[in-house]
């Protein structure tokens, strides 16, 4: 447009940092920014994988879309010899939620976790080329925080060396597993191992869902889509599933079996391997959690800050151009702490990934000192970035006045495909009451002299600590309406 | 379910007050509740108006749909002689946004209230018979909260005796209108009225945009869907659309002048209708905002209080059933003061109704004294519910856990089609700003002996109010996560 001025580009000249280094710090390494940039041309080059179109298919078509991406991604991997990396980040910038999220990022990283060495060598070959498509059914339709609770059960049969899964009520039905519904072939499926009337609680079991040949559930599986959920494309183009189980039958061998064992006789065992090498999982996929906020976060404050920047709305002299929105204090104020936040959450994800490293190197050296703080840790970081960014997200859309709410702004489907990480791999309010249990047993153990560990060390010095009045109680909310997180932070104590 | 107690029916016994009353202290009389359930059972047991096909079409079958519906709803209006209160309810429980509502909504009362008697004579039989049919294009791409910066023109030609109505530029390009992308035959168009030269700011006029004969746009005319809007059905049921002019001409009496006038000598005149009769409307619109956001926050509280009572999760000993989520605190302290918040919605929306008529009432004697005060009660109410209420859908949403995230709560689209009302009909932080020097200006005013009225007038006793210090600094936010709406109150003062 002629006589329009690039306000984007004045914006841009008055940096005062250098922004090449900034992307470098950002991604992590030149190298890193390399692969990302190279990624993000070869995704936003090819027409294969336009997203325009996304929002407005119904979700058959959407279904269809993603299955076709999905394809060609895979294709496109092994015709350009992508390395891991490469792939990992291709697959980001495609961006659309498949059934292949939790094929690679949850039914591959189980059975290396919790299979034996027969069983990886067995399945994960099967599961890389592809061969088999898997899926994590752990949730049931009654059961969700509350994993002890699960209500399928796999009962053990010493007449032909089998367990029995069924789902013995409506509750028990498995609920949400993504690629589920109309993919998967195979599933990690949680139930109550039972052995000679005896419940040892929840387990693992590989089960095979449908049939190789044709696709169709095995006997005795019902198995179906869940339905739309929120948003628009988002996470439709997933297959979220619900399952139920017959008295269907599987080889014993199929129980993962890593940390626990039944033999053929039925007898119930645990190995040798420590059980706490599931929480350092745990901690792992919560650290990946809160990177990913960082991510999402500075997406939708990318999005605001440009918009503020060439939005002008009121305070014009007589014909004059309009004021920038993003010169009002009033934007500001709800801008720029947004945009603090990414920053934030992308260093504190960095360090995240050092406390997983160090946790990890101790469990192997049968070192568990650390594990309830590093455990504490990522559950509170997991709540509070994903609590900010889902907030964070929806606060850009108001940020954008009216166009926000256009598909076009790219901030609906970001909110509607981000929100369910407040809920996923720990609901939010139930993962911040187990920091508060955390940190309330850390001070009653202070008389057994245990001393707190890593960032909770500071508790040690509660005498010290006693004897210091917070002097902020004036003004600290003042400037800014208070949000979830920074109410309770104060500059001193 | 056999062995299934229903849970609902237990709560729904522990009730102590009567519920048959309470129903029609929500309606508001016995007659209106009457007229309700009469209309949600006719809406409910008709399947030509199902809603849960709705989060999975394509945008296409959608608007199909939504026409579909329309027309349907239309033919059995008439069909079972309905009022117009019980058409109107009809309406709202069909709860599918459709370019009627702009139609009925804007359209329509535009012309009552701005059209001279001659204007109305001639365009409100035409409109209610649905021979033509109407939107209101106000916003413009680059002007939404700053009306008074709109760019279309329209120019007196005295040569024809018609006005050229024209988009300068792009950001002069009609933006939003719902009912304007497709199906429209005419707008109330708002343009910068300009006479031999002079600009006399912005006014409204009738401008038709189609063929009567075969839809398509007139000359002149560039008219189109701006797109996918948030969420599944939602808004996508409308048609928000894109208009430019290019130097089209409309006839010099379609100008609505029952304020201000243009003579055929291109001569303009204010009449002696008052100009504050436009604030009236505002006041009236607004009202009705802030009765539907009751309406919004009962619909979410509902579905998240049904949920909560039904729902069980951690707390079984040994085999017995797990504890209802409704009896955690947790869940209570976000629940229940959503609950109350429909309420106290609810009421102060029939105040507002009071309120509206009173202003109207002066109005008409040429009283304007309780005018700002009254326009800064509505503008700051508007502002509050509605956020609280955007926020509060949300909430439920999170308070069902995964459940929630699924359209089948019917959670996701009521989010969806409930946030454009933060925006529109003035954004909610602009109306909060405008409340802020209301206030501030009723104070400056205190020294010159003028009393506040209506809210303000405890800023009369000022000297009084400062004698009071507060002493609920401490405690006032432990129980609870500090809103955007609960922040400022304090229990005295």
């Amino acid at each position: 447009m002629e006589g329009v001025v690039d306000h984007l580009a004045f914006e841009r000249n008055k940096t005062q940092f250098d922004v090449e280094e900034m992307k470098i710090i950002w991604a992590g390494s030149r190298h890193a920014l390399e692969v990302s940039d190279k990624m993000a041309r070869l995704v936003a080059s090819d027409p294969a994988f336009r997203k325009d179109d996304r929002p407005r298919l119904g979700r058959k078509e959407l279904f269809k879309n993603t299955l076709k991406k999905t394809v060609y991604a895979w294709k496109r991997i092994i015709e350009l010899r992508l390395s891991e990396e490469e792939a990992s980040k291709l697959r980001s910038f495609v961006d659309q939620p498949a059934f292949t999220d939790l094929h690679w990022g949850m039914f591959i990283p189980a059975i290396k976790g919790q299979g034996t060495e027969e069983q990886q060598q067995k399945w994960l070959p099967l599961a890389q080329k592809m061969q088999i498509i898997g899926c994590y059914a752990q949730t049931e339709l009654g059961h969700g925080s509350n994993v002890q609770g699960l209500e399928t059960t796999a009962t053990f049969d010493p007449k032909t060396d089998e367990f029995v899964i069924h789902s013995p009520t409506l509750t028990s039905s498995k609920w949400w597993p993504g690629g589920l519904g109309k993919v998967s072939t195979h599933a990690i499926v949680y139930a109550r191992l039972i052995t000679d009337g005896q419940d040892h609680g929840v387990h693992g079991f590989i089960v095979q869902l449908r049939s190789l040949d044709d696709h169709l559930p095995l006997p005795g599986i019902t198995v179906g889509d869940i339905g739309m959920k929120f948003g628009n494309g988002a996470y439709n183009s997933m297959d979220n599933g619900v399952l139920r189980f017959d008295h269907v039958r599987i080889p014993r061998n199929q129980m993962l079996m890593r940390v626990s064992q039944v033999t053929r006789e039925g007898k119930y065992a645990q190995s040798s391997v420590p059980r706490q090498l599931v929480y350092g999982t745990m901690v792992y996929v919560r650290q990946t959690i809160v990177s990913d906020a960082s991510l999402a976060m500075s997406r939708a404050v990318c999005i605001a800050t440009r918009y503020s920047a060439v939005r002008r709305q009121f305070g014009s002299k007589q014909g004059s151009l309009e004021t920038q929105v993003i010169d009002y204090k009033t934007q500001q104020a709800r801008l720029f702490p947004l945009l603090a936040s990414a920053y934030a959450f992308r260093f504190v994800g960095e360090w995240l990934k050092w406390l997983y490293m160090d946790v990890m190197k101790r469990l192997q050296a049968n070192d568990f000192s650390t594990l309830p703080e590093a455990h504490a840790c990522t559950a509170g970081l997991k709540s509070l970035t994903t609590s900010a960014t889902a907030d964070g997200i929806e606060e850009c859309r108001k940020l954008c006045g009216g166009h926000g709410y256009l598909c076009s702004s790219g901030l609906p489907e970001l909110f509607a495909v981000y929100i369910p990480t407040c809920t996923y791999e720990g609901d939010n309010i139930v993962l911040l009451l187990q920091v508060a249990r955390h940190l309330i047993k850390s001070i009653s153990q202070l008389r057994s002299g245990k001393k707190p560990v890593g960032t909770t060390s500071y508790i040690g010095r509660v005498e010290q600590l006693m004897l210091y009045r917070s002097d902020v109680q004036k003004g600290i909310t003042a400037h800014k309406k208070p949000t979830r997180y920074n109410t309770k932070w104060y500059k001193k104590c």
